[in-house]
C-alpha cells in the first residue's frame, strides 16, 4: 500500500486540531481597551504552547514518513492511535490554561503528552517491523533517542505536578525545546543515500 | 476520471468528522479534581467508540480504493452518499451517550450504522459495475462477506434495542471488532498481482 | 501553473462546508422518544438539500478540472469567488429552514444560489480564456447550456419567492435535479480523446 | 525533502481558517425581514475583507511554492509561523468588526497583518537561504518589493489607528489591493524558463 493517503489524512486531522484550537479564542465583548484583552493572556499563552506541540508532531511525522516506503494495516492503526491522543491536546491545554496550572489539570496535560509520545513510539515500531532492520527508515532513525527520553521525562513529570507546578511545567517546556530542534539525523542520512 | 480527488475529498470529510467529534468534549468549569472529570466519562467512551468506527470506515475506504483504477459519476455519488451517513454518526453517538444507551437513541445509532453499511455496499457495487467481474478490484474483494454480514447484524440489532440495550450494544461492538481486523484479503491479493 | 493545489484547496473548503453544515444539527436534550426528534425534521431536510447542492458543485468542479491543463491568477481568483458564495449556503439554508420557507429567507437562498451559479459561469469563462476556443476543455464543455439556464431559472425564482413559496422552492429543486444528472458530456468526450 | 506535504498541510489550515470565519456568521432569530439582516451588515463586510486577505495569502503562497524545489526544517517552521499569524486574523477581524473600527481593535488588526507580513518575509528568506541566490525561485522573486513595502505600510498604520480610523483602515485596503494584483512576475519568469 502506498503512503499517500495516510499522509493526506494525517495532514487533515492535524490541520483541524491546530486551527480549531486557535480559533477557540473568543472575541471579548466587554470593551475596546487593553483591559478587555488581559483575561485572554493566559488562554493565548496556552494555545501558543499547544500550537508549538502539535507543530512539532506534524514536523516529526513529516520527517518520519519521508523515509517510509510503504504502509500496512498495523501502521494505519498505529497512526490513527497517535491522531487520537493528539486530538486530546486541546482539551487538556484548555483545562490547564483556565485553571492556572493547577496540579490535576497539569498532570492530565502531561498524561496526554505521554500517551502521544507512546503512540508515536508504537508507530515507529510498526514502521520498523514492516521495513526491516536494514531498511532506509531504520538507518535514518538510528536509536530513536528522543522518543525514548520523552517517555521517561513525562513519567517523571506526572507525580511532580502534584508537588510543584513549576517543575512539571518546566519538564514539558524542556521536552518541547528538545523536539523543536529539527531531526537533522533523518535529513542528513536521507541526503547521503 | 482519476480517483485522486475522490480520495482527497473523502479524506477531508472523514478527517473533519473524526476530529470535530473529539473536540466537542468541552472543558469542565466546575473544579480541578477528579469529580469534575467524572461526568465526562460516558461522553468520552462514546467518542472513543465513534472514533474507532469512523477509523474503520476510513481504513476500509483506503483499502478499497487501493484496488480501484478509475471512477465515474455513479461512484462519485455513491461515495457522497456514504459520507452523508458517516456525518450522522456524531449526532447519533452524542444522543446515545448522553442518554445512557436508552432504547430509541440506541436504535437510531444502529440505524445510522446500518445506512452507512448499506451505503458502503452500494459503493462497492458501483465500483464493480464500472470495473467488471474480472477486474483486479473484483478479484481482491472476493465475496464481500463482511459487508453483507454487517447489514444482517444491524437488521437484527434494531428491534433488539427495544428489548435489551446490552444485546443491541453487544452486536455493535461485535461488528466493530470484526471490521477492526484489517482486510488482509485485499492486501494479500494486491501483493500477489 | 499546475492545477493540483487549486483542487486540493477547493476540496478542503468544500469538505469543511458540507461537513460542518451537517454537524450543526444539535443533539436534543428534552427526551429520548420520537417527539424529541420531531422538531429536527425541518432542519434535517434543509441540511439534506444543502448537502446535495454542495455535492453537486463539488462533482461539477471535479468534472470541470478533469479537462483543465493549467491555471493562472484569474482562475485562482474566480475559484475563490465561487468558494465564497458556496460558503454562504449554510447561512441561507439555516435561515430558510428555521423560518419554514418564509418569502425573504427563501429569496435570499435563491440569491446565494444565483451568485454561486454566476461565479461558476465566471470560472468557466476564465478557464476558456486561458485555454483557447479549440482546447480540450472547450470541446468538452460544449455550449455550457446548464450553466446558462440555471442563472435564468434563479432570476425567475427571486421575485416568485414573494408571491408563492412553493413555486420558488420548486424551481430550486428543479435546478438541483437538472445538475444531479452527471455531466456525461465531459466524461464521454474525454473518453474519446 | 519534497514540498508536497507542506503545501497540503498549509492548504488544510488556510481552508479551515477561511471557511470557519464565514461560517461564524450566525443565523438571526429575531425575524424574517430586512431589519433582521441589518445588524449583520458590519460583520458581513469585515468577513468579506478577511476572506480577501486570507485568499491573497493563499494565492501568494501558491505562487511562491510553484518555484520552490525542496524544503528543510527551517522552511517548515517558518511556514508554521506564518500559519499561526494567519490563524489570528479571524479573532482580530471579529473584534474590529463588532466595535466599528475603534482605535485599539483596529491597531490590533494591523498588528496581526504586520506579523503575518513579517512571517511571510521570513519564509521567503528561509527559502532563498536553502536554494541559493542563483536559483530559479530567487530569479522569480526578484527584489520582493511588495513584501518589504507591506511591512513599512503596517508600521505607519499602527500609530495612525489611534489618530484617525479612516487613515489606518485606508492603508489596510491599499495593501490588500496591492496584493490582489496577482504576482505576474513569478508567472512570467517561470513561463520563460
Amino acid at each position: 500500500m502506498s503512503k499517500g493517503r495516510l499522509e493526506a489524512f494525517s495532514d487533515g486531522v492535524i490541520a483541524i486540531i491546530i486551527t480549531i484550537m486557535v480559533l477557540e479564542m473568543k472575541v471579548p465583548h466587554g470593551g475596546v481597551d487593553l483591559a478587555a484583552l488581559r483575561p485572554l493572556a493566559g488562554v493565548f499563552s496556552s494555545y501558543v504552547l499547544s500550537f508549538v506541540f502539535i507543530g512539532i508532531y506534524w514536523n516529526n511525522h513529516h520527517h518520519l514518513f519521508q523515509a517510509v516506503d510503504r504502509v500496512n494495516g498495523s501502521i494505519l492503526w498505529a497512526n490513527l492511535h497517535l491522531l487520537f491522543w493528539l486530538s486530546q491536546v486541546p482539551f487538556a491545554t484548555g483545562w490547564m490554561g483556565e485553571n492556572h496550572f493547577a496540579p490535576l489539570p497539569e498532570a492530565l496535560y502531561g498524561f496526554v503528552l505521554l500517551m502521544a509520545a507512546i503512540a508515536y513510539y508504537i508507530l515507529v515500531r510498526a514502521i520498523l517491523a514492516h521495513h526491516g532492520r536494514d531498511s532506509r527508515v531504520a538507518t535514518a532513525l538510528g536509536s530513536d533517542f528522543k522518543g525514548k527520553i520523552s517517555v521517561v521525562f513525562y513519567l517523571f513529570a506526572l507525580p511532580l505536578a502534584f508537588m510543584s507546578r513549576w517543575a512539571a511545567g518546566g519538564i514539558y517546556v524542556l521536552v518541547a525545546i528538545m523536539w523543536l530542534i529539527p531531526d537533522r539525523r533523518i535529513e542528513r542520512r536521507l541526503a547521503k543515500s
